[in-house]
């Protein structure tokens, strides 16, 4: 426990006085003040989250963290859990989505073994930090057990404190893990009070009768656990999944080295509603990178105060919302730091009325 | 008139089988069908626009197009129009927004002067087609005469067959004249059948006063004009914009060879439905980089059936949303030219339900 009480005793406020001073040269700059939107927003943030007057984010790394879910033995998914450790290999080789939009936007991928249900053996390329060999079915009791879950934590506090160390500057969250909407709808309903039904999707794109099931296979997940919704680990524990505690972790480590953290879809806002659960300061440090096409997802967002910065109907996860969120992210800081003030321009800065 | 004839003669139709040739590939990629949302869609229409089975974006350009209005007198505006020329120099030595941005996205920016009132000698950086030294004050008459609006359209017309011809692949469009929200509203409104307040915004900034000021100025044009919706020439040159021209033929023109155009803003997209009313096929060719602040921006994106991709309150033009959209519009053909397929990376795609 010790990793993670350091790092949650080590997350801070953010100061307005920085704010003020991100807003001050926003205004400056030849265009009509606030005309940027949301580019303006990303600045100010990222000058407040870091207290740094002229941040930077020449390093970039989305990690995705990989697991399995014992609750697929209830045919909650379209897709086998095969595919789980067959997806973590074409991360590896560089052919999904997550590689080619990180590669778009500059970042380096970090795949994380937090909990395959497979031997990886020591294949390279993947960082190997498994906590458990897949999840328990959550029907039939918790997934995990608590001390598990602090290891899951730990494990994505460690990865931040490491990465930080590195220089990288700004994380993106991801996950693979067949069967993780369904842990992530839970938690989404334990914690926003909503109902099982007004927060599961179809995940990867199962039927009607799927969708019924799921929804009471989460329902019946929730009853014979109790889990604790002021309490993050017992989240976690109960009803949720080594990626979503290695993404819980990752959250909780970013906010502690004051390192901007963009979240993806309903996988990892799951992740950082349990870090949220455990310190709501760290809603501070995120970025939601996009609006997801499963239900649960907005709901979450909306209890962290966070608005979505894409909206294109993505539900794919491994962190592929995330990486394109980061170049819109750095379009404001651009904005920022490279464009004329009034003066520099020579350009009438005298507003008519 | 023969360039206008010529471009609006070549804007061929949208073949389906080629959204069918994408759609294949897409759904042999590794990931659940569907799940890149809108990512997806943009390589399906990359495909369709380009038909070609494997498009490339290596080469891209955003064009600004700058010109004034002399209904300016009128108080429309929240500055002077001295900010016009002094924007396009910021342009040129590459302080504005579209520079940061287009530098973001690895584009060019081709500052065009197609109606400033000023003269800026044989500046280097800027590209000379001025037809109009400022158009006149729309509410005593027209704003330009048929011969200039027709100069005006065939300007962007060649610039963008010239494009073409250098081995662009995507154009931006972008704006700049003090007072161009004015023209642009009086466009939505008339084309739309939406009354005049319902399309009119703040522009700039102007106060409660001044917008109120603007929708007179607007309904008075409109009144002293007769602007004929279904006449995009006669829109043009009663209650238009040179640079609103430049726009409507850039448009007409990358659809002629076609290439994806990616409109902008209000300003652009009263260019772009000016060319919608001329041929409404081009609609088959733009994207809409987003949903600006001003009110009327909606109304016309909805006439001519485009979703606008990014919704970050953006009120700038000069093509900025412009700049950030190619970004995703990219995203979307990498995803659809570097995922590995099922086959390739040795991953099940057999689904269970």
């Amino acid at each position: 426990m010790d990793t993670l009480n350091r790092a949650v005793s080590a997350i801070g406020d953010i100061k307005e006085e920085f704010y003020a001073i991100a807003q001050k040269r926003l205004d400056n700059l030849t265009k009509p003040p606030g005309s940027l939107g949301r580019l303006e927003e990303f600045a100010r943030r990222l000058v407040a989250i870091t207290e740094n007057k002229t941040p930077v984010l020449d390093k970039k790394v989305v990690f995705t963290f990989a697991g399995d879910h014992g609750v697929t033995e209830e045919g909650v998914s379209a897709y086998p859990k095969e595919v789980t450790p067959q997806m973590v290999l074409n991360f590896i080789r560089g052919g999904a989505g997550i590689n080619v939009l990180a590669r778009h936007a500059g970042a380096e991928v970090v795949v994380v073994d937090i909990g395959v249900d497979h031997d990886f053996g020591q294949i390279e390329g993947l960082t190997h930090l498994k906590v458990v060999r897949g999840t328990q079915n959550f029907t039939k009791g918790p997934a995990m057990t608590r001390e598990e879950a602090v290891k899951c934590i730990e494990t994505g506090i460690t990865l931040a404190n490491q990465y930080a160390k590195q220089g990288f500057k700004i994380f993106g969250t991801g996950d693979m893990g067949i069967g993780n909407t369904t842990p992530s709808s839970a938690i989404a309903s334990v914690v926003t009070g909503l109902s099982v039904a007004t927060v599961t999707g179809k995940g990867t794109g199962i039927s009607d009768d799927s969708l019924r099931n799921k929804i009471k296979t989460i329902e019946k997940g929730i009853k014979v656990n109790s889990p604790d919704a002021k309490d993050g680990l017992d989240l976690l524990s109960k009803i949720g999944g080594a990626e979503i505690g290695g993404i819980a972790g990752l959250v909780l480590g970013a906010a502690a080295n004051r390192i901007p953290v963009v979240i993806d879809g309903l996988i990892s806002t799951a992740g950082a509603l349990i870090a949220y659960v455990i310190e709501p300061k760290v809603k501070n440090y995120l970025f939601a990178a996009h609006n997801s096409v499963e239900i649960g997802h907005k709901a979450m967002l909306e209890k962290m105060g966070l608005q979505p910065i894409l909206d294109f109907n993505l539900r794919l996860g491994e962190g592929t919302g995330a990486a394109l969120a980061m170049l819109m992210i750095e379009a404001g800081l651009k904005i920022y730091t490279e464009m004329a003030t009034f003066g520099e321009a020579g350009v009438s800065d005298e507003i008519i009325n």
